[in-house]
């Protein structure tokens, strides 16, 4: 039932753990308007002293309790531990037991519910408790809720998404005509980078949340470890220009597609894609997130936002902890795991780097044949040098494996100066059928 | 608590009134795919004996209840009314009697909800029912359920969005090339318009939906006979060729803002305006709707989809059923009934149509320059004959009723062929403060 808060009764006392970016910024939320009926009553942290006379400890009620000691939060009365601190250990033995003495969870970390979400979600269900992780995926863009509650009448057969923020901050500065190698310093500068940033980079980071994602929006369960992975770290600026002769631009995109080329498997991939500038998935600039779901009923739906930082985090967390206040459900539709494969029928964007030779074309064009892949177009841009050119092939849409075992073969050529650069291409294709 | 659907408990039943495009999606939606718990038990439709042979009638259950006589429905033990009749009269006393007999009420009507809606939500508590109405506003989007549940801790202050259809439809036709007569007159062969458009050209339709996105997002109960609309029907094939001068195109608008220029009104306008086309408003094409939040921790978020259409309408009204059967709550902060003004301060295009003679520029200079409106540009398109020649000039930032006043004085102008066009310019200003 829809109801108000009741000020008649107790109020729901919350214990903060970790008060780095994202925690601090919890409590300026929570300390920036009236919520009747929240107490924030502890904070966990390593060095509190240093953290208590910190700008945003201000923020937080005189009377909290400040604590070095998970024990303190762990056997406390408080009834809902929203967690900000990240990684599995020790992470998941402290939410379990605060779960298994009835406290609610609220959690912003993504490793935690992709790998164990699952059993987290059956123990909370089994204590009678919440468990919710809105800021584990697109920070303060509400995909997960709206979804929960306004799309579960759908059957979404498909989602794709920007999630990480730092690559489509790279590549969008690239896009812009920046270096790969200038656009990663430059996001490190501005903090969106971390100084070894391959968890971003090559993927790992968006594969961990379109995991999440598809849990929440296909009803299906996936082995993180088992999603297909590409970086974006080979993509250069020459195929910024290329993209753009082929109406498109480059970004990283995580997807995942029901009942595809392959029957029952679920196709999940995050990859540096091109993207049909009309796509809606080709207007994320700089740190913004989006994702597109796809329902059969619906068609397509967008959401897009700030994806990170330390506010539009603290806004789905506080979000979720009036949830838990209220004792709001959710909508569940049951889920079920899936093998997951990487394979997508999708025409494809070839580049090559040759020392130029007759004979090239015919070859590559003859390597593409044998495994039944057809051209689209060949692109070669002017100005550059025969002994280091770049040229493009795109293929009409078949299987990535079938590419994969061309360019393999067409990789061993002697006059490939890189490895050839394979990128699919995104269709855009929106059923709503009616 | 996050809980599936219990196997054991008595299934939700189900009313459906109206069965024509909405309704017979509802029924499509549910036949789609197993919702265990859920049974369709009774439709109300005139002419039952007609529907009853439709294609669609063959989706519902054999067993199911056709009525033309609503007592049937009131005096039956159904759990969840679900309403696509549309109107206020008789719809508001049916589902009050509803709502006091213990139902829920699931439904699409935005007249009904805009006009009504807080009464029907205060009776639906007292009588510890749900009050579900996610349909109502841009269809197929949930962006009601999404900040409801995941925007909740944000101080949201400001919304714009598309929210009518065929507006959209016919304005990006136009931005496309065609004139304004075409374009509606192909909206109405698409069956997106109505023999007799007014309501939804001259902005009725879209402040329906402004008023309750405002009550639902910015905690705000507005008059909808209060707030301001301005017709698309004056925008010409010339007013885009300016905007696309001015890096702009124009869409119907509806937004309000709390706090503005006047303090404690709430500023609330539907309008066609001049939208940047780096602003995701000016992304909307056909007859998708978008929605815009801004908040003050989390920025903005951008909901876009299929506003309109049975099958996306069915989705919400499906989900919103799910989320009734499920006892499902939504997050909901208290609600201040608001004044309302249209004033904003903005840049304004003013566009118009003279008989060109010596003095004219220096006269409507003159006419803004005694209003305290300073001139930002002065555009004139070549080609136009000098005895009726379009001219625009855009305004700095001033109030609305500054510039209405200036431009009132100037239409009295002998010169003047046409009443001026007076748009505002939409802003792009996203503070997602971290």
């Amino acid at each position: 039932m829809t109801s108000g808060f009741d000020p008649a009764s107790r109020s729901t006392r919350v214990a903060l753990l970790g008060f780095g970016t994202v925690g601090s910024s919890v409590a300026r939320v929570l300390a920036s308007q009236s919520f009747p009926g929240i107490e924030l009553t502890h904070i966990f942290n390593r060095s509190v002293t240093r953290k208590r006379t910190s700008e945003a400890a201000r923020l937080v009620p005189e009377a909290i309790v400040w604590t070095e000691n998970i024990e303190d939060i762990l056997t406390s009365g408080v009834d809902v531990l929203i967690e900000t601190i990240g990684g599995l250990d020790p992470i998941e033995r402290w939410l379990s037991r605060a779960i298994e003495s009835g406290k609610s969870v609220v959690t912003a970390n993504k490793q935690l519910i992709a790998y164990r979400g699952a059993a987290l979600a059956r123990l909370a269900l089994q204590h009678r408790v919440h468990l919710r992780f809105n800021a584990a995926v697109a920070g303060g863009v509400p995909v997960i809720p709206a979804t929960l509650q306004g799309l579960q009448g759908d059957r979404i057969t498909r989602l794709s998404g920007i999630v990480n923020g730092t690559c489509n901050f790279i590549l969008s500065h690239m896009e812009a005509g920046a270096s790969y190698a200038d656009s990663l310093q430059r996001a490190q500068a501005a903090g969106y980078a971390e100084a070894d940033p391959s968890s971003d980079i090559d993927g790992l980071d968006a594969c961990a949340k379109l995991c999440i994602l598809a849990r929440v929006v296909l009803h299906v369960e996936l082995d993180p470890d088992r999603v297909s992975t590409q970086s974006i770290a080979p993509v250069s600026a020459i195929d910024f220009q290329y993209a753009r002769e082929l109406g498109s631009t480059i970004r990283q995109v995580s997807r995942a597609q029901l009942d595809g080329p392959l029957g029952k498997l679920v196709h999940a991939r995050v990859a540096p894609m091109l993207v049909p500038l009309v796509s809606p998935i080709a207007w994320s600039h700089g740190t913004q997130n989006m994702v597109v779901t796809s329902g059969e009923f619906g068609g397509d739906v967008v959401f897009s936002g700030h994806g990170a930082g330390g506010n539009p985090t603290a806004v789905a967390i506080v979000s979720d902890l009036l949830a838990v206040a209220q004792n709001s459900t959710s909508v569940t539709l049951p889920t079920e795991p899936r093998e997951v494969t990487g394979e997508f029928i999708a025409p494809h964007y070839l580049r090559f780097i040759v020392d130029d030779k007759p004979g090239i074309v015919s070859a590559i064009a003859g390597a593409l044949a044998e495994v039944g892949a057809n051209i689209d177009s060949i692109l070669q841009r002017p100005g550059h040098p025969k002994h280091r050119l770049p040229f493009v092939v795109t293929t009409e849409p078949c299987l990535t494996s079938t590419i994969t075992s061309a360019v393999s073969s067409i990789a061993a050529m002697d006059c490939m100066l890189e490895p050839p650069l394979d990128l699919q291409m995104l269709t855009v294709e929106d059923k709503a059928e009616d």
